[in-house]
């Protein structure tokens, strides 16, 4: 263990420590539980799966920063505990369950979840789960994100943390833990530049809300990215082209670029193939939500001089490369709470190019994110609204068909809308870019077939807009025919 | 005039004057101008007018900060002198010629506009056209708004001002001109309370910029407001209620009110009915993007210790109460930047009430502010996203039918969306309150049934919703019948 660390004891004396069985019976049966965890990382596990073993007839409503591991969305799912879940899933047990109605579910922009959590749009949290690298009787600093946590801790009424010595100590190096005041009385975040630190590792709290901690050792639920494809290679090439151009063009880039990826494997694949773009002597960081693999070849690099988000989404691979070498890392990675890391002002006021994936984009530029067919959830909006409208550059980046080239994903229009017309203007495929600023939406939806849409249905793009044209109107629909494309 | 006044000449010696005809010669054929103007207020009218009577043959782009006069959106469409619009429009002639296509429009949001004008998104200015109280040879003091003309101005390459002697000199006592710096050396804009002030009466230019000052005497096409109607009042008075109960249960609003309210018969309806509210002690500020009619009786009555805006859309009788007074007026109205006015992050930080209006709402909290039938545009967005995305309570008000009850305004799935079910939770109509927070989607249409829908089409809702459910999902929808609702 390395004694220059500001902590080093896991457990502060006097603490009150119990099993997960125990921690797991102070909680109601109705509770309204509010969870660290982003990203798939730094989430409680014992506690839940005590939850989850036990035979009670539990309807809890669990909140969550980002997503969480198996433990919450499988465990507790199948245990049928969960009434309410907010604002992410991820798992198939949890997507079913909600998709079948199962589970009442609503997704929310992360940069204003902090803050609908705080002022009661969820009711009164009662009980904080938290994940820790250690805690003492008034303070804990957080393990592999610190996300929402900070705001849940000071909303809930109790806390409960588990200690999980699968998590190392160092990553107390990371954290910036900083508290915004409630408005009116809210000032600026003092965070002057993308890397700068502007508050501590840990998070404090009232020692009358810690009820129980309790001793863990199981490592998150790490993510695992397919390899690149060859579709990510070319959607890599044409965003790199576009913004090599634009960063020449554009006075917002004229001493750095900051830059945001979407969470995935495309988002991973993107933030790898950055490594070999030339920005000049501009300065590069990453101002993003999460940190993937992908940043830490650039950091490796020395491409970028810091990277910041409220998670470290890695994978198994990538945590025990960081893990090993997190002493490094800690100089230039740091991990904020995510209503800072998303907070609007802040993006807009770094400039960032903000990438995010999407289920399907139509022809005019609004962008499905969440719902396919427009009624099954995938996952939830996370993010991406809060980069895709704040950002310098909002940009939009996937595969212009699924399954195989079978699924068109550029399509008349989207049939549920996570992001708007007026709030980005780029949007990136494998067949080209399509840069959709100062156009009209006639204008727009000629580029996105030429641009973006795969040549295979280009020609049902186009017979649409013509039929479409017939009625009229500033964005030419026909309503009749306008989704067909999702029936059989 | 007044002598107190820091400035007390029009025109200072030495600046280049000329007539409207020789100004408008000083514009190319195909120029992109960038015009003041906002909320229909303080737009140019001498120079549009003499371009239109002009038998050139023009090809302009015209941006404006936001609504201007039929002076510009129809004598100059009249004339065939428009290719592109951005991102505001707001008479019949120009709407007309946007919806048949003739002219290239796109409407965005206001607090990004300034931004992407001077990034370079739509081209560079050629000519800024701007009516000032008054100029020097390097600084001009705005008339009935700010807006985005600091931005305009400093974009584009030459400027052409108007000083129009219909415009009261006092007018420099309400302006506070603040411009931010480009990111990422952006800094937090220094507003600490909804009512201070930060900058200057003063737009500061290049003096190689000005081209020209045009001297004119032509007041704003004021606005007109329709007396409020029962559904309006009804609306009022659901507002109203709903908002006693949260302000004082929401820490938010533990010591303080700041409320905003959309452009319109109905926004100026509900400024005037809140003045009959009782906010407790609480302190209760304006901060909004227009100051209509209705903010003057709560100023004069008390009741409001500031109101900001980026612009004064008064009514006729309005103007001249407020040009009468100005000076116990400007104590606590102040006219600042759009960019400021709609920042997101000061909106965020003043925890605003944002109360905005639109075209109709679908069943799952999806807005369409913009586009009838999701083809043909009204106006535009305007900064309804601004508010009601970065809202403490973003808050869609509408009554529940148009065209005397024969269509509903509560739909299936709106067939344009502009604010998502991710953006905002309050929904008012005449009927009721639709309390979406932390309800599901199929919560949520429940209610929206309920409490918003106009009882004469609550069955038919109902009926959807069955038929949609059939189909499974988070968001239940049948996508055959969904917009049965819009073809006869």
């Amino acid at each position: 263990m390395n004694r220059n660390l500001p902590v080093t004891d896991r457990i502060a004396d006097g603490v009150p420590t119990g099993s997960p069985e125990e921690a797991a019976a102070l909680i109601d049966d109705d509770a309204t539980l509010v969870l660290s965890g982003f990203g798939r990382a730094g989430y409680p596990k014992a506690v839940p799966l005590a939850l989850a073993a036990s035979d009670r007839d539990l309807s809890l409503t669990v909140i969550s920063g980002g997503s969480v591991g198996g433990e919450v969305d499988t465990a507790l799912v199948e245990a049928d505990a969960i009434e309410r879940r907010f604002p992410y899933q991820a798992t198939p047990t949890a997507r079913t369950a909600v998709n079948d109605g199962h589970i009442a579910f609503h997704d929310r922009h992360i940069s204003r979840l902090g803050d609908e959590v705080a002022f009661g749009h969820y009711g009164t949290p009662n009980v904080a789960l938290v994940e820790a690298v250690a805690v003492g009787p008034d303070w804990l600093i957080p393990t592999t994100s610190v996300g929402h946590t900070p705001t849940y801790v000071h909303s809930a009424s109790r806390l409960i943390v588990e200690v999980n010595d699968a998590q190392p100590l160092e990553l107390q190096l990371l954290h910036d833990v900083y508290s915004r005041a409630t408005p009116p009385n809210r000032e600026p975040i003092p965070l002057n530049a993308p890397g700068d630190r502007i508050g501590s590792p840990r998070i404090s709290f009232e020692p009358e809300k810690l009820e129980m901690v309790v001793r863990t050792d199981r490592p998150d639920k790490s993510y695992t990215f397919r390899e690149p494809t060859e579709t990510d290679e070319k959607i890599a090439a044409n965003l790199a082209a576009f913004l090599a151009d634009e960063v020449e063009r554009n006075p917002l880039f004229a001493s750095s670029v900051n830059l945001q990826f979407g969470v995935g494997s495309l988002g991973n694949a993107l933030m790898g193939a950055f490594n070999d773009v030339d920005f000049g002597d501009r300065t590069v960081a990453y101002y993003g939500e999460v940190i993937q693999d992908g940043l830490l070849d650039m950091i490796d690099d020395d491409k970028l001089v810091s990277a910041s988000a409220a998670s470290l989404a890695l994978s198994r691979e990538g945590q025990e490369r960081l893990f090993a070498d997190i002493e490094r890392y800690a100089e230039r990675v740091i991990v904020r709470n995510a209503d800072v890391s998303n907070n609007p002002a802040l993006i807009d006021r770094f400039g960032v190019i903000g990438v995010n994936s999407a289920l399907e984009v139509d022809l005019y530029g609004h962008v499905n994110s969440t719902h396919i067919a427009g009624t099954h959830v995938a996952n939830g909006i996370g993010g991406s609204g809060d980069f895709t409208r704040n950002s310098g550059i909002g940009v939009i980046a996937l595969g212009s068909t699924a399954k195989d080239g079978a699924i068109p994903r550029i399509v008349p229009m989207v049939p549920h809308v996570d992001h708007t017309e007026h709030d980005f203007s780029i949007i990136v495929t494998e067949q080209g870019v399509a840069d959709l600023r100062g156009l009209a939406p006639r204008e727009r939806a000629d580029v996105m077939v030429s641009q973006c849409a795969h040549p295979s249905f280009q020609d049902d793009l186009r017979d649409y807009l013509e039929r479409a044209d017939k009625g009229g109107g500033h964005i030419p629909h026909d309503l009749t025919t306008v989704f067909d494309w999702y029936l059989d």
